[in-house]
């Protein structure tokens, strides 16, 4: 049995999508990160870099504990044989989508969050971190243009840059003042996947 | 054969060293990314992201682009059998850190470098950026207090950690005006990984 750890937010819904994807049977339990639930020392062995999400996976013969939204998308992706092609350039291809939808698209959207939207705006900031939006937003748009989903067939590359796109997609258009022009292609992608029945579930 | 497409710089040095690691051939072609060349649409083929570093493998049967230094890892990895487990609680430890050191880490050097060293100094960035990787490495430094590597043995997850590391450690103490104090864990840690063989071919 899987236990989930998580705190309302875009990257417990990637983690969480992902469970709903592979079939696997998970209890959630929460972790409250405004009352600083993530540093306790209990929760540091299973999250050393206090943060959710987190997934601890009880099995027969070891315990599995997975932090990274992007590792506990492959951990449940190998465990269920599902979403992520057991080799070659299928594999390869997936895994580099993978990080690019966690580290590029999922690193530059809070810091533009932070100084668009909650901090106090420092002139270049915004510019700085919204430019590089529109260019990965560009990126995407191409690749989509081209494919059904990000890597040809639905799979974990989709899940973190959906659930990325689909909160900022509109905000950073607006931000861009025209630099980012219309998106079919990934507002085509972003209705075929919020249709999947485990992004559903998830809401 | 693997072509390595790279341009001197610490992603590049990443997926270098663990070319070096896997013991596949290679041969290196230089993108010079200060004349654009990342933008040609031939290397946006293989890398549709404009970065380097991309390996291209062409085996028998397919061709293999790989872009996004974690995703180049995790294939020459499995591709050599080395240096990730290939399955469990190792598996899923080391793939967590090796995003957490492309990710949390490696997403957050290159901004205080930017505003501590490169961009005019603006207020509040410098101290937004510096704390956060003062956290990380507190984090890395609790990390290797009890293990000899990241991971208890050698492995990726050590290879994009160490890289930023040993370039940012220094500055990030400097800055962080006593708030970072001593790392002997990460320091003896840094020694161990640059005595590597391979690490030390590729300087
Ligand atoms: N790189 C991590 C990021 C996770 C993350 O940023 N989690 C935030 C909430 S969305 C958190 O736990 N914050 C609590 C804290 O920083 O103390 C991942 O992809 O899982
Ligand atoms: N997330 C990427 C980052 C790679 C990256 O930032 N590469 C830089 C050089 S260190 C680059 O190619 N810059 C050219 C450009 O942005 O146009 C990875 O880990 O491979």
């Amino acid at each position: 049995m899987i236990t989930f750890f998580t705190y309302p937010g875009p990257n417990s819904r990637k983690a969480q999508i992902m469970l709903e994807e592979s079939g696997e049977a998970y209890r959630t339990q929460t972790i409250d990160i405004t009352k600083g639930e993530q540093f306790d020392p209990k929760y540091l062995e299973i999250s050393p870099n206090n943060k959710i999400p987190a997934i601890v996976d009880e099995g027969p013969q070891e315990k599995v504990a997975v932090f990274e939204t992007g590792a506990i998308l492959i951990y449940l992706a190998e465990k269920s044989g599902r979403l992520l092609p057991p080799s070659g350039a299928a594999r390869a291809d997936t895994l580099a989508w993978l990080f690019w939808g966690t580290g590029a698209l999922g690193a530059t959207l809070p810091q533009l969050h932070h100084y668009a939207d909650l901090a106090q705006r420092i002139p270049g900031t915004v510019e700085r971190f919204g430019t590089e939006a529109v260019r990965l937003f560009n990126v995407l748009e191409r690749r989509l243009s081209q494919r059904e989903f990000i890597c040809g067939e639905y799979s974990i590359a989709d899940i973190p840059s959906f659930c990325s796109t689909a909160g900022w997609l509109g905000r950073v258009k607006q931000l861009s003042d025209g630099k980012l022009g219309d998106t079919p292609s990934i507002d085509r992608w972003l209705k075929a996947v919020a249709q999947r029945p485990a992004v559903q579930r998830v809401g």
